[in-house]
Order: structure tokens, then sequence, then C-alpha cells
């Protein structure tokens, strides 16, 4: 079997045992006699592994009874809509803070349905840093605050840490590069919701993470899909949601939870991430695009001094089963995306790739 | 290996063989080094999967390039919704006939966008049988006219050669669960959608036909998600899609050409149905419950004397192996469900019992 170190920024690298699991169970699971594809939603057998995947997720992220966990479809993008039209029910006002290209199509999305305030930016200098979040930038009357948690295409992060006080305003947080990747205490937001193809499983599910007492309004022109009280009632079984990839991101769980939980995740991201920074702080060849202090624990762009190294470099890379290396158009370069499902041996293989290359290069 | 016959009503039985292959190159596909599951959707071996599923589903149904197939998510219940949302755009008229309960809620998510007519209605013979459609009923001002054109849960199916005549107005079908399993002439339609989960692969991706004269508007309070034309310009690949459920159904796609393709499909589905709908109107002690005519080839509800007989029936089915007979809770008794993954034997070896069954019980 042929396996590279696929360094895609999602759908991406997913845990080698769980994939080699589920191809095992993939025709018939259990004593089920069927594969979990074909299971009726509604089966005492699949009502199990949906039950069983809430509640490892629940536990993984330790996330009080307070809040409904919901698997949807949609991806993020969907969320952008579903947010706004489930949460602008006061005041119709919500600030957003824009990190990145993810954040401002939720701020275009949410202007349809209500008044958004962009509080901060940093759009000044193509996303490269997070801007400061102080108290007295929030709208004590606004519905919601919303944020990117983590920017895939620019690489920079807000962790838990750093959350900003926003004076009892419900937060938003897009989770969706870095959920199950770096913890963050949930009880701090109203809403969390993640994409899986990043660190969860196969694209096509959604995770939202809702404080019930947000739940029961909506504006009255949402479809009924996009309803979180709809879901949270029916326990994400109001029609049949996507039933093999919540299967999948259930393994997922089990895994994350095998190798330690979020802390044992959040120590090996930190140490995979610190590999590839390091190397990049003592390169006088290679450069990373993010301030420091702002860095991505997942999403890692870099570049090299001309147009034409970048294209070799990613073209070498390719041949040594390195791949998906290239960077968003809008940063160009480089960018490592390295997720849970990355092993720790495939950012030391790629930095002595770095190494070689540098050496192959010093004189450029 | 044990695999039961599963008349589940979706998510339900696929084909052994399509299984077997998915399962064999589950956890490194071809010479792409990874799982389709973790591959960038913007890749060229993933946009290779994803357009060869396109044409293989256009050369089945005969699709011409007067019409976008788009792969979306969030199942039938999400299109009640953009259905209405993208289509209720010039006179906000719609002409909806009500042959159960799926039509009924698309009925019901259609009203929050529109002034939708219940042009005629089966609800007061619990649907078992479809009302007559002719032209006369329908409204020539309507953007269109909604059909749905295989009743699950009731049993009843329109085939392609009751379609009515709308004068002209949009025809839009629910094939849920009938694609690809009895042939219908796509030009007669402005739009047909169906969910994966019977005839085509896993729960999480569903497939909209649309007429392309009929893109390019929507209501303004549309999510951007739920906008036909977005997905038809971007290939669906706006945001990313469920991939691994299009891959699959992808390979049903071809296992389908494989078999002989559409038609193909339809004689081994009425052969199945035949069988069954055989032994039902020979049956002293099995009943159908739809009206000859009506009869669905995919959805056979059937029912016993009594409530007694019907338990004892769906136990001893599910000890031998035949599971998810129970009927509907409002039709109530059995519901056998034989889309195109049920091998021919699976319903052999059902009737076989029936009659067993039969001969049992006599003296009842």
């Amino acid at each position: 079997m042929n396996r590279y170190f696929n360094f895609s920024a999602g759908p991406s690298m997913l845990p080698l045992e769980v994939l080699e699991q589920a191809q095992k169970e993939f025709v018939s699971y259990g004593q089920s006699g069927m594969s979990v594809m074909e299971m009726s939603h509604r089966s005492t057998v699949y009502e199990n592994i949906i039950n069983t995947a809430e509640q490892d997720l629940r536990d993984l992220m330790k996330i009080s009874d307070d809040y409904s966990i919901l698997f949807l479809q949609g991806g993020a993008s969907m969320q952008f809509a579903m947010v706004a039209l489930n949460l602008l029910v006061n005041s119709k006002k919500a600030d957003y803070v824009n990190t990145g290209q993810w954040s401002k199509k939720a701020i275009a999305e949410a202007k349809k349905y209500g008044q958004i305030n962009v509080v901060a930016s940093s759009e000044d200098k193509t996303f490269s840093y997070i801007p400061p979040l102080p108290a007295n930038i929030f709208d004590k009357d606004a519905d919601y605050v919303y944020l990117t948690l983590n920017n895939t295409i620019y690489g920079t992060h807000i962790p838990d840490d750093r959350l900003p006080n926003t004076n009892g305003v419900p937060l938003v947080g897009d989770m969706s590069s870095n959920i199950l990747a770096e913890p963050y205490n949930i009880s701090k937001f109203g809403l969390v919701f993640a994409g899986a193809q990043k660190n969860l499983g196969p694209a096509g599910v959604t995770i939202a993470i809702v404080r019930k007492d947000l739940l029961g309004k909506h504006q009255a022109i949402t479809p009924t899909m996009l309803q979180y009280s709809i879901h949270s009632d029916e326990k994400s079984l109001y029609n049949t949601p996507p039933t093999y990839a919540i299967y999948f991101a259930g393994l997922v769980f089990k895994w994350v939870k095998k190798m330690g939980g979020l802390s044992a995740m959040f120590e090996n991201n930190k140490k995979k991430a610190g590999i590839l920074y390091d190397f990049l702080d003592n390169s006088k060849l290679f450069k990373g695009t993010v301030v420091p202090k702002d860095r991505s624990l997942m999403n890692i762009p870099f570049i090299l001094p001309t147009e034409q190294l970048n294209a070799e470099f990613i073209k070498q890379a390719q041949d040594l089963g390195f791949v998906n290396l290239k960077g968003h158009r809008t940063v160009g370069g480089m960018r490592a995306s390295i997720y849970n499902g990355m092993p720790i041996e495939g950012v030391q293989k790629l930095v002595e790739y770095m190494e070689k290359f540098e050496r192959e290069h010093k004189n450029i």
C-alpha cells in the first residue's frame, strides 16, 4: 500500500489506524448483517453509533449538558447563514472580526439578515496577524460576536487564553480547522461549529455545539433544515443525517481518546508545529508569513525568495511524496496543513527535505 | 461475512460488489497515495472522480446539456426549501400534488415563500392511490408544478407515461426513492432531485438536475448555499462537497452501467416487484395496501389480518435474516423496500417465507 504525506488544507490526512478499522468493517458491521452505509438511521444499531459519537465528543471537549451537539450538513459555508438566521433575533445586530477569507464570507452572508459591524480586521496585512480585541470594541447590544478561531488560509489562530471579553454577548466560533486540535473552554461560547473534513473525518458532516438558551428562536424566513432547534429536538435525526460520515467521525473520536484526549493532541500538535516553526525561524532561505504570536498549529504558510524557487520546491516535494503543499493563491508560496491525522514523521521528513533544499540552494 | 436481506426504506441495501470494491481501495485509492476521504476536492484526482460521476449519471438518465447536474447536501428535506426559494420568483405561485408525507412537508415548507395551491390529493384514503392529474387543474401562471414521483411510505408512484400535462409550466419531481430504478424522460422536467440513500449510495449527498433556463434567479433572502446557480457555476465545488459520498455514488453509476443501464434496472425491478405483487394478489392472508394501477416498484406495503399476526411475521422474519420489514406507523403492517441494491434472491426468499407463513396460518 502506497501512502503519501498529504499536507492538504482539507479534506486532509486521517489516522491510518482509523482508516484500516473502517475498511475492515466496511461491508458488514459487527453483528448487524450490513454496512454502516446501509443502516436505517432509525435502527437501534445506528442510534447507538450516533449517540456514542456524541457522548465521546462531549467527553473529549468537556461539553456540559447546557449545550446541544448537532450533526448537520453543508459545511461551514452553510453555518455562515445558519448562525445569522438563528441568532439575529433580538437587536438583529452582530459584531464580526475579520481575520481572513472565511470571516469575509461569513460577514457577507450575515449581512443579508441583519446589521453586521466589522469591529476588527487584519486585512491591511494580508491577514498575517490577529487584530487586538479589547472589550470596548464590542457592542453590548449585539446578538453575538463572531470569530474564526483558526484561519486555514492565512495560518493564524486565536487560542483559548486569548478569546476576547465580549461583555456577556454570546461568542460564536468557527472551529472548522482546529476542533480537537487544541483545547477551548466551550463554556466561553454561545455556539461553536466545525466542518469535519480537517480534524474529524470525511467531508459532509458539520458539528454544531449550541448553548441551549440560544435555541428556540430563528428568523421567520429560516428553512426548517436550517433551524438549530429542530435538529436539537430531534437529536440530529430530523431527516436522514450523513450516517456514514458521522460513524467515521465517531471512530476518530475513539482514536483521540485512545491517544490521550485533547490535551495529548494539543501537546503533539505543539511539537509538530514547533519542528516546522523552529526550522523556519532559523532558515536563511525559507520564511514563515505569520507574526509569531498568532501562528496556527494547524496551517503553516511559508515562502521562498522567488516564485521559481517556490515552484521548484513544490515540484520536488511532490516527487518525494509530500503532496498538496502549494499555498493559497492569495498568500502564494507553500502551506503545510498538519492536522491531527498527520503523523510527526511527516513533519520531520518534510523539514529534512527543507534542510536539504536549503543546502542545495545556499548560494542563491 | 454475515449479510442480511435488508428491506429498509432508506438508507438501504447497496450492491455487494460495489461495497467490496470501495472496501478494497478504501485506504489508498489507485496511485493517489491516499483514501478518497483524504483528497482535496480541488485536486486533479478528485476532479476526475466527480466529473466521471456526473458524466455517468448524464449517460444513464440521458440528461441533455440543457440541464446542470448538481451534487448537494441536506437531503430532500433541504430541497423542499431550495426548490421554493429558487423557483418562486415570478408569480410566486406554485401547484403541489399531495401524495403523502413527503409532499406534505414540501408543501408546508414552500408556503413560507409563496402562494402554494394543493391541486390534487389522495389524503382521503391514506395516500393509497395517485389522484387524477388532468391538465385543467394546473394554473398556467404558476412558477412550477410539484410532484413526488415515488412515495416511499405509501408505496405509490407516478411513472413517466403518467406524468401530467402542465401546460408548459415547469415540472418539479422528487425522485428520491426511484431515481435510476425506472426511466423518466428528463426533458419533461424543469427540475428533479433525489437524496442518495435509497438507490445511489450513502446518505449525505443529494442530486439535483436543473434545467439551465431556471437558473440565475432566487428570492433575495436565499442563503448562498441554497442557490442552485452558485453550485451550477462552481460545478458542485463552491465549497467542500461530500466527497466520499459522491465517489461512492459514482461507483454505483458504473455498476448500473455494467448491469445494462436504466432499462435493465427497470426490467429487473418490474420482475422483483412482480414476484411480490403476484403473491399478494393470490394470497388469502396477506394484502397489499395500494390500488394496483398506482403500485410502486420500490416500496411495497402489505398487511396481515391482525396486529398480532403482523408482529409475529416481522419477528420471525428478523430471525430469518429479513430485516427492517416493519411498515410506517401511518400505514401499519409491513413494508418491503426493494431498491436497485436488493438482489432478486432477497425477494424470492421473502416470498418463500410468506408462503410458508401463510400455510402455517391458513386456519386463522
